[in-house]
């Protein structure tokens, strides 16, 4: 059965992804990352998932204390800068943590180049989501040309590839798809804010909901969500 | 004055790499890995490396568990595949860690974008290595368009540049070099197995031998190296 290291998060894209490469016949192996988010809460429904799909999974811890985002300090707010009239994502957000989508392939492909595994997935999609460099297709064609040439795997012609099956999809069609597929939505987690119940404010909420109105379906998490989520904020 | 990123092993040619980032006019923040490799004792040097140049530093610990070198798995021998007829590496040596180069730029980019750095130094080289692919100059090539494609410093156009001022130099070159520059090479640690004396035997000792003897210099090791250090093995 071939192998595939699966980065995930914990959200619901992340959680589509893993499913997916199950679907494909993937032996899947998550890989998932303590780097200090203030949604930790994120680890714990990322390790639910995985148990719920039965898969391997190793959960690295690491440490970026330059910081950088307002993922990582609380001093810096998580603020909203998508246009919430178009929907569509404006500047690169407070959120973006440096090369973080960098770093969590370099170890995927280390540990997959160590397993043998022929793919890395990765739920990024450049459609939706709120301007992050490290999701758009031209820097998953970048990476491809650095394992290619900076792997033994890429010497020895023994192909990591990096699968990114949501890259043109929007959030609703990746909801859409994820139920076909019976993605365990109650158990994913998507706000950046560090509480109890999801804010229903940061931009991770707002295009979350968003997603499933469009579809005509209610958000399993709605229940812990506050009300002012489903309005348009002022 | 300009900031630069300086990743930095303890061995003489990241040393050499250090000084010359400070020649250059650069103020330098070293990256020092603690990533579970056998030749811990690298760590030590580099620490003393970098307080003798009077720079910053960051020790990040990372967890490779899959392992998959002889650096990080003591039940895998380190290997002297370089053949030393002819002084040139053979094929892909057991002290290549799957995608170590790579994690370590990774951390470097994000630091680098952190502090607003406008360049990472590394000092690898092609040339008189072991045939490690993530020493080679189309990885950094490839390196860079990803730091040009995945960052918010590429989409604002604030150059990140990946530095390799040894790429093309030998072990010789990188000795006059750095004597010229005041690297204090008795610090240095290059010795893979995790012994208190340098082996003699794998090929780090080796290419740092050849180097030292093609200079007509006595390294400053040398008095704690055993002496078969100085016949080539039969």
């Amino acid at each position: 059965m071939k192998r595939c290291v699966v980065l995930l998060s914990g959200g619901l894209d992340s959680a589509t992804t893993l499913y997916i490469a199950k679907h494909a016949g993937f032996k899947c192996y998550c890989l998932i990352f303590d780097y200090g988010q203030r949604h930790h809460r994120e680890l714990d429904a990322a390790k639910r998932i995985v148990c719920e799909a039965g898969c391997k999974f190793c959960l690295l811890k690491i440490n970026l204390p330059w910081k950088g985002s307002s993922l990582l300090d609380k001093n810096i707010p998580v603020l909203q800068p998508a246009n919430r009239q178009t929907g569509k994502p404006a500047n690169i957000p407070s959120t973006y943590v440096p090369g973080r989508n960098i770093i969590f392939l370099s170890f995927a492909l280390s540990f997959a180049e160590a397993i043998k595994a022929k793919a890395i997935f990765i739920g990024a999609h450049a459609q939706d989501y709120s301007g992050y460099p490290d999701c758009r297709p031209e820097f998953y064609r970048a990476f491809s040309k650095v394992i290619s040439t900076g792997t033994k795997a890429g010497v020895d012609k023994k192909k990591i590839e990096i699968k990114t099956p949501l890259i043109n999809k929007t959030k609703a069609q990746i909801i859409k798809l994820g139920m076909r597929l019976g993605v365990p939505f109650e158990l994913t987690w998507s706000c950046y804010k560090g509480g109890k119940r999801p804010c229903g404010e940061c931009d991770s909420c707002y295009f979350r909901q968003k997603g499933f109105i469009e579809v005509g379906k209610t958000d399993p998490l709605s229940r812990k969500t506050p009300s002012r989520l489903w309005r348009d904020p002022p």
